[in-house]
């Protein structure tokens, strides 16, 4: 069950060269993200169940091609705290479902009007909005019920997994506050640097920061590595929305599954249209060793964690 | 906290004469509210917090004129058997606010596109169409939220709680799955009695039956005390329905604050469609009188139970 042989370890490769953090960490991506999409499959009523329009939406959202990161994001904190990953999969299957609903519903028209995600045409186009809005809401449902009902896990902890994904799933500090916050400041002439930073820290941040802290709570993680793992997720996060805005300028459609140039078009409050590009990928760099450095304090083999940092640094997708 | 001060007796009056069982029941429901209300109040974001329009269009809704059946219903079935209000109250609120999600996201232009619900324009007319999704969004994330941070209950049954309010209000066996079925069975033609309960089930009935199960949990009921109650709420959430169906064809909007005749005008499946006026309201006391039967093995002091089905047969809003 476990994801990695030995996740703590970078193990040398055949040929007696040690893999790098970022080649350890996409080997490690690759193998969660066998294991986080087997469990979606088992957690997801058939799409020959009724309701079977909505099983579908919920289908063809969820396994589209995507890279998984929240769920392996707690799966990596998790075993770098010396939890099994059998232990942590429906945790990290939940924050993956809350994530795939947020798509969902930030799709439909009257939200972002989106018609492509994960390569795909986005789930209202396919559906129509009512299925959709009804898929994204079992969703979430669905979410709650994997955690509860998660016996790997004592209840106790099961109950803090459940507020610490609410928390960041809803207002007034998690996802849903920031996607009004960010449907709120659509023009450019709103928004100054500390107001974009905490829309993304609440739209994107928040599910990130909380998927990380749940990997450490099912770990049973010390109050110091608990604080760590917090502030390394908290410019992980960062991190991941500024490399998102870069990939909105300068990838294809075809590299990431989404209409690009739209936050341009849209005139959205971006970084690369606050500070240019350049200056918005030193400000990537900044905030990437910040997250490593956030780590120095822990006991743990960190080398895992630290290479997802610098994969997303350099993600191209 | 006590909700009644004595939930199992009906209490003489100060003239001597015995209230009838839907009299004391109504008193309940005016006791329930007020204590569901203020706690509703404490729950939910102020509306002074950012963003501030998303937590105004969640009080909106929530704190619109309402009956507060689910969770007076929870209420009165945990003191039967024995329960505080105040173990009661943050589980009887989750369900309210699971509740009252579904009115907004129901009434959405892509949904049953209605402009009237509790007396007032509905969430998407008067906040917008983004708006009403996010606060039903959030409304969701709370109502979990705030079973599993109730720290009156201890974790194994909060954890009980949680999954049971997520089944009955996602898919295949809950309020999405009935909403999803209620849409694909728009035209009369479509439904036989068969297929018009089934929807009903899952529409109102599974949250109506988990509330009252959630009380009967809370308050540690037996296996033969849980049956009857699951069976007793089977009955009220159908009598619930058809009773609603009557009201549409029968009642003015002022009487139930929302736009009525919408069910016919719509060709929905309802029961007066299906049977006529008399044989629907035939049909309403005989699930009465089954909601009464169940509870006839139970071996506590079942009045309110019985009134509040009284009150339900006999509704005028």
């Amino acid at each position: 069950m476990r994801v990695s042989s030995d996740a703590r370890v970078p193990r040398p490769r055949a040929g007696g060269a040690h893999e790098s953090a970022a080649e350890e960490s996409r080997a490690y991506f690759e193998r969660a993200r066998s294991l986080v999409e087997a469990k979606l499959g088992e957690l997801v009523p058939p799409e020959t169940t009724e309701p079977i329009s909505v099983h579908a939406a919920i289908r063809w959202s969820l396994f589209a091609p995507a890279k998984r990161f929240r769920p392996t994001l707690l799966l990596a904190v998790g075993e770098t705290f010396g939890a099994s990953a059998e232990r942590l999969l429906c945790a990290a299957c939940a924050f993956e479902l809350i994530h795939t609903y947020s798509l969902v519903h930030d799709d439909l028209p009257a939200m972002d009007d989106d018609d492509l995600r994960r390569g795909r045409p986005t789930c209202h186009v396919k559906f129509g909005e009512a299925t959709a809005i009804l898929a994204g809401d079992a969703l979430q449902a669905l979410a709650f019920q994997s955690i509860a009902e998660d016996e790997t896990l004592d209840p106790g902890l099961r109950v803090a997994l459940v507020s610490e994904l609410a928390r960041a799933s809803g207002t007034p500090e998690g996802m849903v506050a920031g996607q009004a916050h960010d449907l709120a400041a659509e023009s450019l002439t709103d928004v100054g640097e500390s107001e974009l930073e905490l829309i993304h820290r609440r739209k994107t941040g928040a599910l990130i920061q909380a998927s990380a802290r749940a990997g450490a709570l099912v770990a049973g993680a010390c109050k110091v590595e608990l604080e760590a793992v917090t502030r390394y997720a908290f410019d992980l996060g960062l991190l991941f929305q500024i490399t998102d805005d870069l990939l909105d300028v300068t990838a294809t459609a075809a590299d990431i599954g989404k209409t690009p140039g739209k936050d341009a078009r849209a005139r959205k409050a971006t970084y690369p249209a606050l500070y240019g590009l350049d200056a918005a990928r030193e400000r990537a760099r900044s905030v990437y060793e910040d997250a490593c450095a956030a780590l120095k304090g822990v006991e743990a083999d960190t080398t895992l964690l630290r290479g997802i940092a610098e994969l997303i640094l350099e993600r191209r997708a």
